[in-house]
């Protein structure tokens, strides 16, 4: 089967497709022909040389595949040849907090990932798809949209009517900007183009703020939220946020901080968060409870994850590439099976 | 001023119009003109003398009033004159759990409600009210809106895609209808008419049993819900419904018991309970915290409370009357000024 | 290997002494010679088939047994020989909460339980015993304490400073105490035994009361804990205790049910629960994540369970009819192996 | 009365003794002859003009008071004569969430504080004493009492067996210690002084680090808890901690931040925060609820404060200076009347 790999700091030059042998199953596992993969910052990282490293050796990228089951082990309860199905990012953290022994293996960095014809994993680490996404759509979930829901839902733990602010348009906030639309929450996002913003309208989002034409977006923050911080801030970095994003949360709430965009420049003050009672929250993605979690809701809410562009699996230097220039509105995928 | 009073046993006919003296306000209270008056199922239990004791004299029923801050004690600083403003069930539960002391003085039973053209409360116990919704609309806040809130997100902590079965189209339960779609829960509803089913479906519920055909309504609310129980049923009371409802939660679950159209019938297997790990929680109404956390999210959803029909002041009688004969869907309201 | 097996509703007399073949272990099983079992009251209702059935052929009975590693499946990684374990409860429950699938098999009861000199069971299903306790000890983690834990800190979610009801001094009741002692709870406790009163006031019981001397004893624990309820009551059945239980609860308390000594007799008042706004929560034993939690605690704290008396293996019969004559104070144990 | 007075940034020898007048009491007020003040590191933040404004006139200094109430307003139902009382930090902030409302004035920086001979303060903002402690231990509760409470329990929600790590053995780190093991937490306390460490020891300190002698203490901490990092840590400040705190906490663990001795020196890596799922989280003493769940902990657990060293009323500027050579083991105290 073809297969892309790559090593650590190669650059999106270092990405090549190569030829990989199926291996025989074991018992629990499960043998999925990948329809979709969807790419992460967090692939470029890896790509760069500025995240994990991926050893001395090259591995197939990417953490976020969707498809189907075409084999399964002599063991297997969980799932049936023809099942449509999409990996969980961190194959043995199955739920509860996260450990080093259940994160240490993250699909597309120390260990192969799903950029694949086929990808072979414990049942365990896959679940089930919502009925009305498409494998496009279903590739989505397991960083991006998994982020968003522990961000919002878990470590947030918002309520109804409670107020969130997104920053940029990224993966992770159009998938913020849909679930906490769906849920009830107050939405506040940020942009420097006025046409995303208005697709971000179009979305639901309950207020917008171009923070070129508006830099101390902070303060815009407050006065389009009643005079009060929001109760939670999907922080996904850049230069200088990370203290407005301090300042746009009210008293007791939360700073979700997500890796991101091009790191956090600048010092933390700890009275902000000391004289405001504010937590800073670093969220890793999620558990495989949180996906499932999330697809009940996506399910429930006929929610419709935002793909901004297909490329074909011939073209996933391309697909990187546009990532890497950060015009998206949602997330990018690559279609390895029509 | 003019207000209905009455002592509980007397039926609704022992309602009677009366004119009372207008008292000087104590520093901190606050008097309003009421522009609407909601009734509960209580009410009728008052006025029938099987649930809370009036005392020796008559009191002025009614526990859910908004309407127009016409003068404020001399060290009053929540409102303005002109305010407007829905009265909170516990005039002295502010926050935090219940207790016997803020529990103890309920308007409308053990201390005079609202059923009048003015009422006096302290500033404590009023809350403004959702700038989209009208003096009839506000007054359905305090009673139903507050224990269907209380019931999904404080003791139930439903989550976005979570389940939820209501019983009947009462106003707690169309209550909870409206706040669980907007909110992103799936929701399962039931009574014996087709017609109001209907509009429930209108109203986003998810799937109905008209438990008439359906006797054992338990067994289709498991196939409904994919062959597990809910997540959390709202009981409202009735002949042994309530072992159905034990049946219709899943492991791990919760039923909210809410004080009822007919009682509870039969007894409690206890086994129910520990084999299922479930939890029966009786819901008291709420806080006034709970009044101001369910007014900001009907705001951000913008809710729109069913009310079912309207009456005037001159009314309340067939407005009791109305109600008992339990054929509503929503809420019945008395208007009490134009 | 010599083990124990009854079918259910056989008696104690139907208990008898079988060998059994030792079967070869599959990749993820772990072999334990068992050195300590556990009787819980369950046991004595399997026997006396008023509880869960065994099906058409006799099982070996027993949940808790505690002994050492002695043979592990080619893929265990958890365990090796040598190591001291206690099985879980419920092989299948690792975290999280209960469902059909993984409460399915309860050791003792619908499969083979522990009351064998050996025992094989999935790595997944054995934990580590605390360094400082004995096998006799720790046998009594797995039911007893793990459903102490989980009505304490997970469902009943008590903090420092709060108080707790304890019904008798039965093994779950003596293990309650020990937990809340040492977890800076206030706890009172009930028997009809003076003497056993006395003991429990030596491991840290804040107030006793004898009900049978102060057959309302509901009262008594309102003037004992300053005229308010408990925060918690652990319910461990008896005729008649349930509303004496809900009224010695605090409003927004808790009354944790546990199945019993000799059921729940009476009519459930639902509305001594709206009223009070509390909550009656069945207690399935646990997760084996909770006799993780338990285990730590009981390492942390240096508690040391108590074991009332101790049998041979031999005498198997006379164990379980000195638990069903229910004079013990704390755990009844037998041993299997010295 | 006598009263001591300073201005923000007059340092210790602005502190003067100066007479006030005594002012009638509004209907909800309360008088409380103030016995003992215990001081804080924020006292001589306040001095030194490094924390908060006292505005363009001098106030009375101190948080934390304990006294006797000597006179109640007409109104007061909460208190009688001679109720032995203490003061709660933030007069306003009743339960629930802090808000810039209920926060805004802080006794001794922008409003007047306890180190008088009287103190008026609203019913509300007074809370009765353990009856098993005396003015100088009581006067320890509100500041440094609750932010260790805060702390441990409510936003490190710690359940017991769960560990903490605590940095030195000023006031704070004093009661965590003691609150922590009367809770049944594995404590790690760190110090320069081995003498110290033999003190924290007998409180109970599960482990002790010299961090002279172990200047990379993260690493002990890891290994004297098994490998892995505490669940929380209380970081009070210092040059480059909060790293090696960061460090020290388990993933998805908790770093309870305090305003402290010395700032908080260095940059903040955020990718330490999401790696480990990990949580900063300001700690802003609390609310009176909270002192009031202290309160009930240490009368159940029957802790002693730890006083390290009381000065006469006289002595205030010695009281200061004594707290500023932080040699001290828990609290100083100021008698203000035996």
């Amino acid at each position: 089967m073809q297969a892309y790999q790559i090593q650590a700091g190669q650059k999106i030059a270092g990405l090549e497709r190569v030829q990989r042998d199926s291996a025989p199953l074991a018992a629990h596992q499960v043998r999925v022909r990948m329809h979709a993969v969807s790419l992460n910052y967090r692939d470029l990282m890896i790509a760069d040389g500025s995240y994990l490293s991926t050893g001395d050796k090259p591995v197939i990228p990417g953490s976020d595949g969707a498809g189907e089951v075409i084999e399964t082990g002599a063991a297997v309860s969980r799932f049936r040849v023809g099942d449509r199905v999409v990996g969980s990012f961190f194959p043995d953290w199955i739920s509860g907090a996260p450990t080093p022994l259940n994160s240490a293996r993250a699909l597309g960095a120390v260990t192969d990932g799903v950029l694949a014809e086929e990808v072979v994993l414990d049942e365990a680490s896959w679940v089930a798809i919502p009925p009305h996404l498409d494998y496009l759509q279903a590739a989505t979930l397991p960083c991006a949209g998994v982020t968003a829901w522990n961000a919002l839902f878990v470590e947030g733990a918002l309520r109804a009517g409670d107020s969130v602010l997104l920053l940029g348009t990224g993966g992770v906030s159009i998938w913020a900007l849909q679930l906490a639309k769906a849920a009830g929450l107050r939405t506040i996002i940020t942009s420097s183009s006025d046409a995303k913003l208005e697709r971000a309208r179009a979305l639901g989002a309950s207020a917008t703020i171009n923070y070129r034409n508006t830099p101390e977006w902070q303060d815009e923050v407050l006065r389009l939220n009643g005079g009060t911080g929001v109760d939670l801030v999907l922080e996904v970095g850049g230069q200088g946020t990370l203290a407005r994003s301090i300042r746009s949360t009210r008293m007791g709430g939360t700073i979700a901080i997500i890796g991101g965009v091009s790191g956090f420049g600048g010092e933390l003050d700890p009275f902000a968060l000391i004289g405001g009672a504010k937590r800073l929250s670093g969220i890793f993605v999620g558990s495989r409870e949180m996906l499932e979690d999330l697809n009940r809701f996506v399910e429930v809410a006929a929610i419709q994850p935002v793909v901004d562009k297909v490329f074909p699996f011939q073209q996933a230097r391309e697909a990187y590439t546009y990532l890497e220039q950060a015009g998206h509105f949602g997330k990018v995928v690559i279609e390895v099976t029509k």
